[in-house]
């Protein structure tokens, strides 16, 4: 097939950047140099900002509608993480000179699908050529009521941990496209896969949940399920104790374990499970069950929040499972 | 000298980030996974987001305290060129993994002192690490009173046109590094650099004249005067009349076109000026130089707004200055 290249940078913009923010009348088509946008009084904002890198994040051969999608979902599962209402996004994109079109059309196609999806519009950006491999950076932004924002510091000792949907899907996705492995086929493979290529991002549990004003301390899912509860706890000045046998897994997350029960560590460390992590008041465990159950989301409590430091996972037995250094780490 | 290996990623974020955030209560000193911002009843949000890449827009060997300060001041002076009142920033960085300690700490110190001299704290973000160049990404945030934002497409025919400072300095900051010019001496020369290295974003300048309300259009120069002033026509369906003999040069580009006056074309086209570009009524021109000169900031009227399109520049005979391909394209 014959190699299509991009097109000028402005021809970029305008063809497959500035359609993605038709939607929003203060990016102006992406005609101007910067964005506007209004903010309800009675709400703030929530911004969070995050990079990711060919090689690093994702590989030149992953489909790019996915690399995209990846990319708007991990920062949405971090405004889900604080029940923000999401209200769009600026992307900058360094591209290597020699990058086809192909990957660009995939890419918009991907990010215009998941716009559609959440209901965010692109507001502007930067587009840059790059010597090094494709790196974007997304800065999303949402709102929610003053004063509304679940912190990572306000868990008490007595609070109900409570996570949802299941753990471990992400981490095993990823595992299972480098190594076989026995005791899955392959629709639980392709499930596992596509939980680690397309996390769901919990907008609506998480927007309800603050509405209702029973969070404590809320966040997603990311860097594995001892890692984030740690940094809770660190910055609450508590520690959690988690029973493993309460953990929600899915059948094939549940069938690699049982086949490899040293598979556990990597079902709260491995990370990359865009859930929501929180802790209420034990008289608001009910609420927030049924909050969740009314949106048809699994909710589950796994453990407590008690007074002291760290992070224990206890088997079925009490014993405390060994958990390694947690939490991926870039250098 | 011994080389010093970037700390781990949470260290490089608790030891260099998190103080440059400390002034954001909103940032929770890096600890959570968003930020949060408040905006004022009866103001809306500036955006705008910029990529800059080693090897692309600096040099492994420019000192990482002018990248820094560079990379928020391209970002500031899109702001200015709203009148927009800045709030902060959000960045994300992409660093190689030998990347030396000493960079990260002229970077920050970078930060930190135009943080200082703009008040603007950062927010948050994200570090990576990538197999490529340093890439660094700034989404900058503003505010302006609600519906007052000047956008680009509200030229009309007859205004004039204004620019504040002095053009074509940015662009000979960057030849003079690359090639000697007998025109002109060391101090000339330092005088260039410095205004390619360190542009000097109009805020205050921005903001008065939008309080005033007498802007059309307005926006900052940063791919050269042509560029932007083109962008301003199409935008607004309209053409402009530039007189190069009111073109505000400072005495060492003067110096410079006077020797080889095929300069003059640089001087229109080469951008990095970071100055203010905006259209006013006829009968608003000596309010907004009154502005200007209240703040001791240069603002000279440079030509008119016409019908038609497109951008001519007329020599001191009327004859117009060739101008080849304008404003600098990544593909």
């Amino acid at each position: 097939m014959a190699r299509r290249p991009l097109p000028g940078e402005f021809e970029l913009i305008a063809q497959y950047f500035a359609p993605l923010a038709a939607s929003a009348p203060g990016a102006a088509g992406l005609t101007d140099d910067v964005a506007v946008l209004g903010v309800a009084a009675g709400e703030e904002l929530v911004l969070k900002a995050d990079a990711i890198v060919g090689g690093v994040h994702f590989l030149p051969t992953d489909p790019p509608d996915l690399v995209a999608r990846k990319l708007l979902r991990v920062n949405l599962s971090d405004l889900a993480g604080k029940g923000a209402r999401p209200l769009g996004y600026l992307m900058t994109c360094a591209l290597p000179k020699d990058l086809e079109v192909d990957w660009i059309e995939g890419f918009v196609a991907g990010l215009a699908a998941d716009q559609r999806e959440f209901a965010i519009p692109l507001l502007g950006g930067d587009t840059t050529a790059t010597p090094g491999p494709v790196t974007l950076s997304a800065t999303v932004l949402g709102a929610v009521a003053k004063g509304r924002v679940p912190r990572r510091g306000a868990a008490r000792a007595g609070d109900a941990v409570l996570v949802s949907g299941t753990l471990g899907d992400g981490a095993f996705g990823l595992d299972v496209q480098r190594k076989e492995f026995a005791a899955i086929d392959g629709a639980a493979r392709a499930y596992l896969i596509n939980r680690y290529r397309l996390p769901q991002p919990r907008l609506d549990l998480g927007r309800a949940l603050v509405e209702a004003g029973i969070l404590h301390a809320s966040m997603d899912v990311s860097d594995g399920l001892v890692a984030d509860l740690g940094h809770i706890c660190r910055t609450s000045a508590v520690g959690a104790r988690i029973e493993w046998t309460r953990l929600p897994l899915s059948p094939p997350a549940r069938a690699l374990v049982a086949a490899e029960p040293a598979l556990r560590e990597r079902v709260v460390s491995g990370g990359d499970d865009y859930e929501l992590l929180l802790t209420v008041a034990p008289e608001q465990i009910a609420t927030a069950l049924g909050i969740a159950a009314g949106q048809g989301v699994p909710l589950t409590e796994i453990g407590r929040i008690v007074a002291g430091a760290g992070v224990e996972v206890l088997d079925e037995t009490g014993v405390q499972i060994p958990i390694g250094r947690t939490g991926f780490r870039h250098f």
